[in-house]
């Protein structure tokens, strides 16, 4: 049946029906019109479909699906492509198991390394976020299953997340926080939105009229749906009002408050039906691109998210190259999650997987592996003994530590970054008695390296990697593959240092983003502190050269697009990929600004020996700033520096173009701006200090310090009364409105 | 004739003329009713008395009178006996000529090293700008003559001060920027309070209602008279009804408008007669205290401003002991400071010093010693050439740089923590002609030290310091004087590290306070962040040992005062002068806190083997923060430590005494706090787990790390659809209730 036909049939009271879930997983059916329902349930690092239909079951049983790597791990890759396949074979999934919906990807920020959730979104980075997301939602979809990135908007912690409201600033709103929605909405146009728990600027998201209404559909025009978070809805008939499609879960009293606000006036049908219509449109969409898959693929499946980990893994340092290690070496593998592998986080992500890797038998596949606990809750110093016992005579000794699953979950934040004292205690162990020692380390988010970096030579970040971790550990341990994962976020020096340490995470009513637009590097640059491990740095096995720097223009206007080029080679002995990061400096700007942005990548693959050119395009917003006076993104002319790196701290070329905008995107000077104000302003400087000297208050007269800080208005009423001729101050006057 | 009477005989008319200023330095005269006029002019670091009475007269001619150092100065010596004799002076110059209220001290703190007026504030810690401040304001009105303590409030930045709104949370306002004018208030009584240009959270201070009347007034019961800064009144008639009483300057059209506004009945007799009181009330005052001081003893003045020098300089470094330099040295004296001394700052508070001395000419009374200019704007090189020749065959080199004179005024803001690129070349090249080399900065604020530290042996912080400063500087680098100045605020490694760095100074709207209650050290501090020189550190000529901590009480209760005894020993062989510094750590608190703050200070005299013992009292205000949600200071239970050190950052003895509370000062839970945040509640943890045990909501409980995050409303909501039986989640909703 045709949707407006459908919507003709329908009563009232089925329209309302429909705008909250049916069951936990479910939309209602309405089979007077032949609608059946859609199953929507958790990603996003694969499929968690609940065997019951109620949260009491919600993290119990689930059926076995493919885990792949977290959404941080992801994005460590910076390989879209890649991102993209893995959104496929999901999708695989879910069409085996007849899910409409995955409930993914996550697209928050990183405030803070404390932020409980932190391992479910990609990076602290927006481009980054926004290009990984909308990598994953194309693969997803285009196996003809639906998405739902989330959280909209501002959930960077899991601290009172359901009351508390986020007060940030709209610059920080639009250029970090809602920049990878927009980028998703605008380039892989996902099915559906699911709002965030938390308020924002004092309003639940539920029923966030401008973010929802507003910017999302009518500016960004989202024609998908937009759901709740599970449980978010705190004002129903406000969020019919405020642009919520769909209450989840259900079923609950929505459709009893809401027909009772329809029936007072207090709703109109006209509302109703546009709700309606994008529930619909989604279901229909659903059911047009089902797909039969008889049967799952598991060995291709455990593949395709052996090779996500593969290329997440950053490998953080590497002395005296001691990794990798030689194919039959004799290895001590030490700390439990060489068998218990730590692959996955806790919460509504938490999965079934389909297979599970355990890294100690796939190192041993490739060396004289011996394992030992080396942490034990019960008798730690016996396990410290028996993990020296093991590690003295070995070629090397390989020591996974990390986070446990209660210190990474959703549902609350972590209080610190150590990993847990019996690991720092088992690296120091073994640290004494044999010096090759390589840590792997599992987690999340980024951990206080610092502890322990001293004591060994080797440090690969594994991340929760997936169900294919431990192939993939070995794999890159022995030089099977050669390790290309960057960091998706900066790993600090402490925990101290970090943008939001001050105001995060608030209290129960309220948390600032007082560092605005400073989060991630761009807070550790603009502060000018040294970190642990800068965004974007990985090492490889082999050795990668950028020289000319070369771009397609070197000026610029509105609309135009900017190619850069840069050629990489490869010095080393071994195939490698690099990833080439594309970083603007603003050298001056009417606001503030970072001292870089990330606004272009490209992950290339060299053999030894060879050279190839990285290009990418940036296109003007890769100059804009989001201009509040204006209401839009905008650029504001000038010089711009095309900076072209390894890392966020391992700029290697640079480039000077220069921006000639349309539009002057400064904000205007008002009367209330001071003398200096005007003065500084190129745009004024000459004339401004030409009528002061006529009046003679120049710099060596004696009022001069305390005129510039006045403001224009109160000199223009101050100077007649001095005895300054009026047509000087009239003269000024013009200047100055 | 007597105040009452007074009131009775004046016409509405005159009482509303009596409201704001005659003219640029005077009140009004009423002839009918016998009321002379007062003259308020500026200090706050010695008069300023203007020759003219108009604004145009601001900077030019002013009277001689004796200049003291800058406040910031007055701070660094930690003595409050010494400033206190400052005011004194201060005073009777004003009695000679005949100045019944010096306008100041200003109390403001420091969010930035930049901000173009710290030189006039005290110091980045509020209770040491308190202590100073309550020293001043008593020798000053001990003299007969009123002050006028300034800003009020949160004026921190020259720029847009006219017009920005400095928007502060309220526990930065109260525990910060308010603090120091409720301590002065409450103990030294200042016959006036200036309020500030800026707005606070929105509303202009010269109407501010809730801080003028609100606190100003009925809360700390201040009985003076409320003045406008110079031009700080935008809506004249809200300033009658805000609180401001007295309108500066005049004349203006206060007095037209208020009348209009008491004719419509916008404003009642009541409260223009209350105004009218407390501006009666303060004449009454001046001219009650004058004395007759037909002469001025200039040597007496020139030499209170030197002690004060003296003990404000501040010795940040000694190499091998280098200083004091032996007497009949042979020494180059390079740098124009030595010979134009920087003494003062630009603005309000520039004076016409009675007398100067020149550092140049009283170190030559000590040695051997030749001069150069050492920079020079129109041939540096040959400058520097000429001060290498003359530097390099002398015992040592004394280099005097810092801020220039238009680097620090009131009236805008500096952009970079740097002195003149021509003196730190100068030190450059001296260093490289003579090893001893012996920097004295003059500035009024911390400086970059970093950029040549390592090219000195000594540095000696002499900040703007008065006209004695020439003397003052020659005896301690010959030691004749044992330095004992301390920073009164933190030398920072980088500009970017400072604690309002990313939202200093805002926009012309407004200026976030964005670090909230972490300024100075509280920001170092909590951030991990090393600094060049830390608050509270000065050297001396000798060395000083700490023992016996000792404590009054190990168990405190409200309204108890604790005495700390220290025993401090001069191990050296010269007398000197230590300043013992007491901070509190709050060991755990419900709300965010600073690791320490100062909270008292004793300044001792030590001969050498000499031990005496330092007593410091702390009254239960010590270990209060301001609890929002009880409107007061309150402690909450629970251990402190005191911390006794040398600096905030050399602390020497600790101890720990517990607080027991009468009231709870936590903020009690509500339905809307998580299950986590009731857990962690000692108050409400075991009964809690109690419950949720029964239930099996247990940490083994899958949706346990879920439930954590969950309000509790959501919680007892959810429970019973989930099969909890409802007696049980009743029992719940009773201990949350």
């Amino acid at each position: 049946m045709q949707m407006e036909e459908r919507i003709r049939q329908m009563t009232i009271e089925e329209k309302i029906n429909l705008l909250a879930g049916a069951s936990f997983w479910t939309t209602q059916a309405i089979e007077r019109v032949q609608l059946p329902s859609i199953t929507l349930t958790d990603g996003p690092h694969g499929l968690r479909l609940s065997a019951g239909t109620d949260m009491g079951d919600m993290l119990s049983q689930t059926k076995p699906a493919t885990a792949f790597p977290i959404e941080a791990a992801m994005a460590a890759t910076w390989n879209e492509a890649l991102i993209q396949e893995a959104g496929a074979v999901i999708a695989e999934e879910c069409q085996h198991y007849d899910v409409g919906i995955l409930l993914g990807p996550g697209l928050n920020g990183k405030r803070s390394p404390l932020g409980g959730r932190n391992f479910e979104y990609f990076s602290e980075d927006p481009f980054l976020t926004g290009k990984m997301g909308t990598a994953f939602v194309k693969g997803v979809q285009q196996g003809g299953v639906g998405t739902s990135i989330k959280h909209f908007v501002a959930n960077e912690q899991e601290t009172n997340r359901m009351v508390v409201s986020s007060e940030v600033d709209e610059r920080a709103l639009r250029e970090l926080y809602m920049l990878p929605f927009e980028m998703v909405v605008k380039d892989a146009q996902p099915w559906t939105v699911m709002c965030a728990y938390n308020r924002v600027n004092g309003t639940h998201m539920a029923n966030h009229d401008w973010l929802l209404n507003g910017v999302l559909k009518n500016e960004w025009l989202f024609d998908g749906l937009v759901m709740s978070d599970w449980g978010a809805v705190v004002d129903k008939v406000a969020s019919v009002q405020g642009g919520l499609d769909l209450e989840m879960p259900g079923p609950g009293t929505r459709g009893a408050e809401v027909l009772a606000a329809y029936r007072e006036g207090k709703l109109s049908e006209k509302v109703i039906d546009e709700h309606v219509r994008r529930v619909l449109n989604v279901i229909d969409k659903v059911l047009t691109n089902k797909r039969n898959v008889p049967n799952l693929d598991v060995e291709r499946h455990h593949a395709a998210a052996r090779k996500v980990a593969e290329e997440a893994i950053v490998l953080l340092k590497n002395a005296e190259g001691i990794l990798p290690l030689a194919k039959g070496a004799k290895v001590a593998v030490v700390g439990q999650f060489a068998v218990e592998p730590r692959f996955q986080g806790g919460g509504s992500s938490h999965m079934n997987p389909a297979r599970l890797d355990s890294p100690y038998e796939e190192i041993a596949k490739y060396a004289q592996a011996v394992y030992t606990a080396g942490y034990d809750e019960t008798d730690n110093e016996a396990s410290l003994q028996e993990a020296c016992r093991v590690a003295a005579d070995q070629d090397a000794v390989i020591v996974f530590v990390g986070t446990t699953e209660k210190i990474e979950s959703e549902g609350y934040d972590r209080t610190d970054l150590h990993i847990p004292r019996s690991h720092t205690q088992l690296i120091e162990a073994v640290s004494s008695v044999n010096p090759n020692v390589v840590v792997v380390v599992n987690s999340g988010s980024a951990t206080d390296i610092g502890a322990y970096d001293e004591q060994c030579k080797a440090i690969l970040q594994a991340w929760l990697p997936g169900q294919a971790g431990g192939s993939a550990i070995a794999n890159i341990v022995f030089g099977q593959v050669n390790p290309s994962g960057k960091l998706s976020e900066t790993f600090p020096l402490a925990l101290e240092h970090t943008p939001s340490y001050l105001s995060f995470p608030g209290n129960v009513k309220q948390v600032t983003y007082a560092e605005s637009i400073f989060t991630g590097y761009r807070y550790y640059d603009k502060k000018k502190l040294d970190v642990k491990y800068p965004f974007g740095h990985g090492l490889s096995y082999t050795t990668f050269e950028y020289a000319n720097l070369r771009v397609s223009a070197k000026h610029l206007q509105n609309g135009d697009t900017l190619k850069v080029r840069v050629d990489v080679k490869n010095v080393g002995s071994r195939t490698g990929q690099e990833v080439v990061q594309v970083y603007v400096h603003d050298r001056v700007s009417s606001v503030p600004k970072a001292v870089k942005e990330l606004k272009g990548f490209v992950k290339l693959e060299l053999a030894p020996g060879e050279t190839r050119t990285a290009e990418i395009e940036l296109n003007e917003r890769a100059f804009a700033h989001y201009a509040e006076h204006l209401g839009r993104f905008a650029v504001e002319s000038g010089e711009f520096e095309i900076l072209v790196g390894a890392s966020s701290r391992d700029i290697r070329l640079t480039q000077v173009v220069e921006f000639q905008a349309e539009e002057d995107a400064r904000e205007p000077l008002t009367m209330e701006h001071s003398l200096q104000a005007w003065l500084k302003d190129d745009r004024h400087t000459e004339k401004v200090q030409h009528v002061l000297s006529q009046m003679k208050i120049e710099p060596e007269n004696p009022m001069y310090p305390l005129f510039l800080g006045m403001p224009i208005r109160t000199i223009l009423m101050v100077l007649p009364r001095r005895g300054y001729p009026q047509e000087k101050v009239d003269e000024l006057l013009n200047l100055f409105s």
